[in-house]
Formats: structure tokens, C-alpha cells, sequence
């Protein structure tokens, strides 16, 4: 896949994860405008703190983004703010921009100290492989647990003009609304000023990276930022309202990148997309769809094609969600299994079948009212037990 | 271990779970007062629905407890109503006593019909085989998942006389703050009078059942039951101030069951004790408390024996607890890990070997407040997934 035009990227081997690319890099030689959502977890990693800073200082441009794998950077204290402030200026020094331009972001191991001799050795060639075809190392070189990159893309139309919006995800572990240590750069050619891009990431986001749960834990470096070269050309963008097709293109590319986040969550084998309607509001229909979302015998059920609904409802009934039991319906693909708080005549074969499929819908009606939520998941197998219980080791 | 005196019990095989006792009964000749905690999940289960109801009918009397496995009778309707109350209207013409003093228990799949008829031929054995060496097999006929048989006792000092007071439980899945499939069933001869009952029962909880989490999922059908015979003699019991010595041995009793729980619970091999300390309110300790007993990153660290403390803080950075983040503190057993939010120079090897460990405390300081709460977990292991991906089928 291509990159926006006003973008270069690049993949390298820093050697802090033996043997694959780790440091990955993506240049807007002119610059872009670009906006970002961070990580709501208190604990903030270097990366995170410094790239917010910078955004703010640099009234929403940006030059340069360097991404590390193999170390989170989070928990390292001043040693590790200052090691990332070394890294952004060199970086800002060699390709000279200003410093605040050079947005970092890390994933990683947390509490273990930044190789920043590493990085820095690394830097003249993640910058002499810049390329418009680099994003294919690039998307490789964010990874973690991951087992295959994630990159999306769409076009939409400007004034007559058809731009292009290109971006790649890194997912795995620590995956929950309000995000966890999933990255996520988005680049595209549209002429969109900082606010526009701001707005309408934050729209994406919700219908995107904000309604995906992989183990209810959001990391401390989440980020997602979104840059635009502007170099499709036309009036700018200023206002999300007259820009439906960008609006649009945006999301699918969210929700693919979210998709796929998901489906490579650790471990995982199949995706369950989880429905809530009836609820007396959305903020109940919410706290619905996470305890099905985040429910440990739910997402074991899933993992084993298992059609065990009755920990579908027993999350339901312990969120806090208010509802009469007895007007409560659950349909699974399109078979209804649950109705008025009791299961139906349904066929227990053709509940398997639906239960075998790599993509599980559910949709529970509260009965109650008009508040809807919607969240995908993932299963909890052998290999999340695998991976999450040797990491480190 | 024998029964408190005016109480016997007995466990036989009705046939739901195959080769096994799967029926259990305790019961008071003369009667009981009693008291229960029901689960908050807003799909009760059938006999919960009518322990509950019975129980303020009968102004706190309880003759009988009879308590299937293998069946949750939750999510079955009007037809699990019925079946529950003719279950419970047989047993009382048997052993003559008020329909609302037969108390009903069930655990097992959700949404499965009550194996009526089997239970009702195997009431004359259960009434037949009660005796006061009864606790045994009533233990063993309440289990689902569980390894092991949960019985705890303890003696308290009334009036110059020596009190017993015995609990048998029943953990393994769904086990949660505010409950989980958890059924417990406490016998004393105390001379306690129901309204000490109901605020003794309430406390112990809130240090044993209310502190403890398996997987984060309350079920559908939790109880935890006492009844008081009061054949110790001597006053009654009316002021739970009056009577530290019962309350303490109550405690006692309720903690070690819940520890047995916790360490049984499915497919466990560790269990965690989380102390959160500093925080702005106790409140936002239980926040911070329960994000690290539920996530799974940290289960499966433990289940590894990791020291992944960087796990251990991202959740309570991301349990909407309030906090400076530098001036946090993270002691694991008597080793200070993390000392002004970063890590301190400790040995990797001794951090091994106390996560090695079958019990590891973890003690949290926020910094911020007096606020504390502490919570039990346990690992999650492939053993959980195998137990939870392969159960039903």
C-alpha cells in the first residue's frame, strides 16, 4: 500500500527487539497538520507525556513521528522523560525541525529504562530509508505480539479531487475503550486544519478504537494521531459538517484498523460484536456491552464455539444496567435464543454453527428504552494464557 | 468435622451429575433463625427468587436447606418457578414443617430446565441419610467445578459456655465482589436472634465473600445463608456489639472459606492478595483494587509467577482512582518494587522467587489520601481456559 502524497516512512532494526525491524519512522518533509488522542491511564509513559506537550507548543503540527518497539518507556521516571527528550532532539536536529514537531511514541515492556544508544545508533538509517514505499516496514516495525501488521486505507472526494487516507495500527495486549497499547497513525493528503482533524478523530475514534476490548486493560502509552499534508490541494477543511466523505472515509478506516486489532488480539481466534439496545440510556447500554465485553467466561465460551448464553446474560445482569428480567431478548447471529427472560425452542446444532463462525454477532435487548452501545471482543484461549504468562520470561 | 448442635446434613446422589452427590440437605429439627446475602445480579435465579421471598415471610426461620448441583434453574421462567416451589412444597409435607421455612439453593448451567423429577425421588433418601456426621457428603454434594470440599469452623465463648460455628462453601466460577456462584451455608448453635444474624452475617462478608474475585463475574444464583439453633443456651444474642467473641469467630470462619474459594477457584494455582493504601477515599482504593484483581494481564503474570509490576500499576493507573503518578509505592511481599512511580533497584531474583510463590501480597500506596481497600485473586491459567472453553459440551 501506498502512503498519502507529503509522506515518506521507513522500517529499521535498532537491535532492541533481536533479529526484526523495531524502530519505525514517518516524515512529512513539508510538515502536516495533525491532531492526537492519548491514553487516559494515570500512569502516562515519557513518549506520551513529551508527544502531548509537543502538539500543544507546535499548535497542532507535526514534522516527524519515531516509533519504538521493545520498551514502553512508562514508569521510567525523569530518566526516561529525558532519554526521549535526547532522542526527539537529535532527530529534530538531524532532519532540522523544531523539536516540539517530533511526535515519539514507544510500546513495549513497562519499568525497564529506554536503549537509547540503541535508538540513536538507528536514527541516520530509519532517515536514509525514508521512502513512499516504507510502509510496509514501517507497519512491521511497530509490532509487538502482533502476528501480522494492520493497515488500512480509503479515498474521498475534495472538490473534485480524490484524496487518499492511509493508516496502520499495532494492537495486541492491554486493549479497552479508551484505548490500551494500541498505536495508531493515520496520514492523509486532505487539506485539514488542526481543528477539523481533531474533531473528526475523536468522532472516528467513538465509533472505532473507543468500542473494541481486548482484556479490559488500557495501556500507558495509547496513542492516536492523525496527520494531513495538504498536499491534494483545494479549500481547507475547517468544518467536519462539510466534509461527510472524508468524515466517512475516516471511520472505515477506524474501524477497519480496529477490526484488525481485535482479530489479532492476543491469542485470539474469533471476534464477538456485541449489541446493546432497550437500555433505559447509553450510558447503561455501555456498562452493558463491557461486562459481556470484558467477562472472562464469555470470552472463554467464545474461544471454545461454546453457545453458553447464559454468561452472556448473567454480565448483563451483574453491570449495574437497570431492566425488567422478563422483557429481556437475546438474539445471536439471526437466531433469536432468549425471549421475555426465557430461553426459546432454538436448535441447540444450529446455535453451534453460529457459535463455530470466526465472527459472532449478539445483539441483547434490555426492553427497558432506547439506549444503545455497541462493542466487538475477542476470546481468551491457550495462547493468551501463553503469551501473557511467559512475556517478559 | 461435626455440626453445631440442633443441625443435620446429608448428601446423596439424585442422579443430575452423573456418579456423584449432587444433593444436599441441612436441617434444623427444631428450626432455625437465619439470615441471608442474595447475589445483585438482576437475573436471580428461581430458588433466590424464593430463599428470599421465604425467608421475610417466614420472619427469619429456616427449617431446611436443600441445594442441587448441576443446574443453576436461572433464566428457566415461570416453568423454574414452579418447579422450585413444588420441590419445596414436598419437602415441607415430609418433614411437616412451613412451605416458606424450606430454603432453596441451586448452582450448575444457566438457562437448563430443573431436573425436577430426579430430585424429587431423591428427597426420602436425603431426609433418610440426615445425621449429625452429615457435613461430609453434604460438602461434596454442593460442588460444581471445584477441587476440593470448603468447611471451616471456629469456637466463641458466650455466657461462660463454648460456642461452634460451622461453614461449608462452594466457589470455583463467577466468583466476585457482591458474589459470584458461591454458595455458602453457615450452622452455630448460638442462641442468636435473627436481626443479629442479619447485621453479623453482613460485616463478616464485607471482609471475606465482598473481598475476593475469581473472574470478575457475579452469577446468578450466589447466597450466603446462617442459621442459629440456639441450643448453646444461656441469653440470646441481640447486639452484634454485645458479642465480640461470636463476631470474630463468624469472621473467621467467613475469611477462611473465602481464602479456600479464591485458591480453588478455577484452575487456579496462585492467589494474590492487593492492599491499596493513600488513596483520596476508600472508594477509589475498591476502584483502584478491583482493576488489578480483574485484569487479566495480571492473572496471567501471576499464573507465570512474573514480576511484571508494570502490569500491576497500569491497572490501577487506568481504574479511575485519582493519584499523582510520581508519588506512588509498590511493595510485593517485604520488597519495596517501585518507590516515587519508578522502579527501584531491586534483585530480579528475589522479585522471582516471591512471585514464586503459592501467596503473594501486593501492597499499593497511592500517595494521595487515607483511603485503603484490600481484595483476594487468583491466577488465570490455561486450566481456567480448558475448564471454561470445554464446560457444557
Amino acid at each position: 500500500m501506498r502512503l498519502p502524497k507529503g509522506f515518506v516512512a521507513s522500517g529499521v532494526e535498532a537491535g532492541i527487539k533481536k533479529g526484526r525491524v523495531d524502530l519505525a519512522m514517518f516524515y512529512a518533509p513539508e510538515g502536516a497538520n495533525a491532531a492526537a488522542i492519548f491514553t487516559t491511564n494515570r500512569f502516562k509513559a515519557a513518549p506520551v507525556i513529551l508527544a502531548r506537550e509537543g502538539l500543544q507548543k507546535s499548535s497542532g503540527r507535526v514534522s516527524a513521528v519515531l516509533i519504538n518497539a521493545g520498551c514502553a518507556n512508562a514508569m521510567t521516571g525523569k530518566k526516561g522523560l529525558d532519554a526521549a527528550r535526547r532522542i526527539r532532539k537529535n532527530l529534530a536536529g538531524i532532519i532540522e525541525c523544531d523539536t516540539q514537531e517530533v511526535f515519539l511514541a514507544s510500546t513495549g515492556t513497562i519499568g525497564i529504562p529506554l536503549p537509547e544508544t540503541l535508538i540513536l545508533q538507528a536514527l541516520p538509517a530509519a532517515i536514509n530509508s525514508l521512502s513512499t514505499s516504507g510502509l510496509d516496514s514501517a507497519s512491521k516495525a511497530i509490532l509487538t505480539t502482533d502476528t501480522g501488521t494492520k493497515v488500512a486505507s480509503a479515498h474521498f472526494m475534495w472538490k473534485g479531487k480524490r484524496g487518499t487516507i492511509t493508516g496502520v495500527a499495532k494492537g495486541a495486549g492491554m486493549i479497552h475503550p479508551n484505548m490500551a497499547t494500541m498505536l495508531v497513525f493515520i496520514m492523509t493528503d486532505a487539506p485539514a486544519t488542526h481543528k477539523f482533524l481533531k474533531i473528526a478523530i475523536k468522532q472516528a475514534s467513538d465509533k472505532s478504537f473507543h468500542a473494541i476490548s481486548v482484556d479490559g486493560d488500557t495501556s500507558t502509552n495509547d496513542t492516536v494521531l492523525i496527520m494531513a499534508s495538504g498536499k491534494l490541494g483545494g479549500n481547507q477543511m475547517t468544518d467536519v459538517k462539510d466534509s461527510p466523505e472524508f468524515c466517512d472515509a475516516l471511520t472505515k478506516v477506524c474501524r477497519s484498523l480496529a477490526y484488525m486489532i481485535v482479530r489479532d488480539g492476543e491469542g485470539a481466534s474469533r471476534v464477538m460484536e456485541i449489541q446493546i439496545e432497550g437500555a433505559l440510556s447509553n450510558k447503561e447500554a455501555k456498562l452493558a456491552a463491557h461486562a459481556v465485553a470484558t467477562s472472562p467466561l464469555v470470552k472463554t465460551a467464545l474461544h471454545g464455539g461454546d453457545p453458553n448464553w447464559g454468561r452472556i446474560m448473567a454480565a448483563v445482569g451483574r453491570s449495574g444496567a437497570r431492566f425488567i428480567a422478563d422483557r429481556t431478548s437475546l438474539k445471536v447471529g439471526n437466531m433469536l435464543m432468549v425471549k421475555q427472560g426465557e430461553p426459546t425452542a432454538y436448535s441447540e446444532e444450529r446455535a453451534a454453527s453460529i457459535f463455530a463462525k470466526e465472527r459472532v454477532s449478539v445483539i441483547v435487548n434490555l426492553g427497558s428504552g432506547h439506549g444503545t452501545a455497541s462493542i466487538m471482543t475477542c476470546d481468551i484461549g491457550h495462547n493468551y494464557v501463553s503469551l501473557n504468562a511467559e512475556y517478559r520470561t
